[in-house]
């Protein structure tokens, strides 16, 4: 453990270095580059973390982030409140957003359920989705989780839960990366897309 | 652009990325880690950033980063004031201290001479050092600066104000690294360090 010649300093490393992939080092490094700026600087930073995380809400429909009590997708009303796309956190509803393919809504679970990790469905928003599923609103849920362990799981328990009702369950297909080579593929991925292969002309209507 | 959800996630995100090395999508990381966090850890780290750049203090004599008005190693009377160690900012305090072989005081310069950045030697402690050299108590000044043109202007202008001074001005030799190879070193550094070469009986005293 280095020494700093200040508990200042010594204290932002501390907590800088707590946030995950930043080490002592770069902390450090981060540090001393705001003694450098001007004070706003620091108070800005300083003041939106504070702040994110005391004032932040949750859209009481899709538990997404938002500003309000309902998130601006979940009340906008031209999108299609049949269809819901169940993601692991807001990065993922952000990235689908980008596509500009989905016109539905979201479901934000906050985690994927991982036994290894001590996740069980308890721990995320899994059962608010199930007791929302029983709307007769709703047509198709579309599983949009993480192609690992966890997110298999995690589709497999929805799955599980609401194979009775009325409800078509999606899931995003694994395949290609498209500009990808086959060559470089990983075969489990490659099996799969083999094994789920489907209609060339439905594929022509995609592009 | 990506668009966020919440003023407060965007806002948080903004500022995080204006640290050097920080993209978006680290800050957005970031900034969702702190999310699932405890309220404590954000403002733990908030404050401190705050309070860093609000409170820090500078050593009016060596201007190392400090919480008092001199340093605790300025003030430290088991320690050399004849020798002073020139370095650039206060990580080569610390790296410096960590070998443990330096028992003199330092003068940390605050950057480096570089006109190609519009550096000049007014923009950095360089001539607040040079009026400290008056001192009679001082025999010796050490150059520990980086091996860069930037350092070498900078041990360069040092040495052009002080050289008719009774001070000895010593400059940390470039070499090969301990455990390196020599096919590994860079040919400049192998160049000088042939042209610099020691007695071998006085490389035996070092270890």
């Amino acid at each position: 453990m280095e020494s700093y010649p200040s508990r200042l300093l010594e204290s932002a490393v501390a907590e800088l270095s707590k946030l995950p992939g930043l080490g002592r080092k770069t902390a450090l490094r981060l540090a001393l580059h705001l003694l450098r700026q001007d004070e706003t600087q620091s108070e800005a930073l300083g003041t939106s973390l504070i702040r994110l995380r005391k004032e932040i809400q949750y859209c009481k429909r899709c538990f997404n982030i938002s500003d309000t009590e309902v998130c601006s997708i979940c009340s906008d009303s031209h999108r299609d409140n049949g269809i819901i796309c169940v993601v692991e956190d807001i990065r993922d509803v952000m990235a689908i957003e980008n596509t500009g393919q989905f016109r539905g809504r979201y479901f934000v679970l906050g985690g994927l359920i991982s036994p290894l990790h001590g996740i069980g469905p308890d721990d995320i928003n899994v059962k608010k989705l199930i007791s929302q599923m029983q709307s007769k609103d709703i047509s198709e849920l579309v599983l949009a989780l993480a192609a690992t362990v966890e997110g298999d799981s995690t589709s497999f328990y929805i799955f599980r839960q609401l194979r009775d009702k009325p409800i078509t369950i999606s899931v995003i297909p694994r395949g290609i990366s498209i500009g990808d080579e086959l060559e470089y593929m990983d075969e489990v991925t490659l099996g799969r897309s083999i094994l789920a292969r489907i209609p060339y002309e439905s594929s022509l209507q995609m592009k």
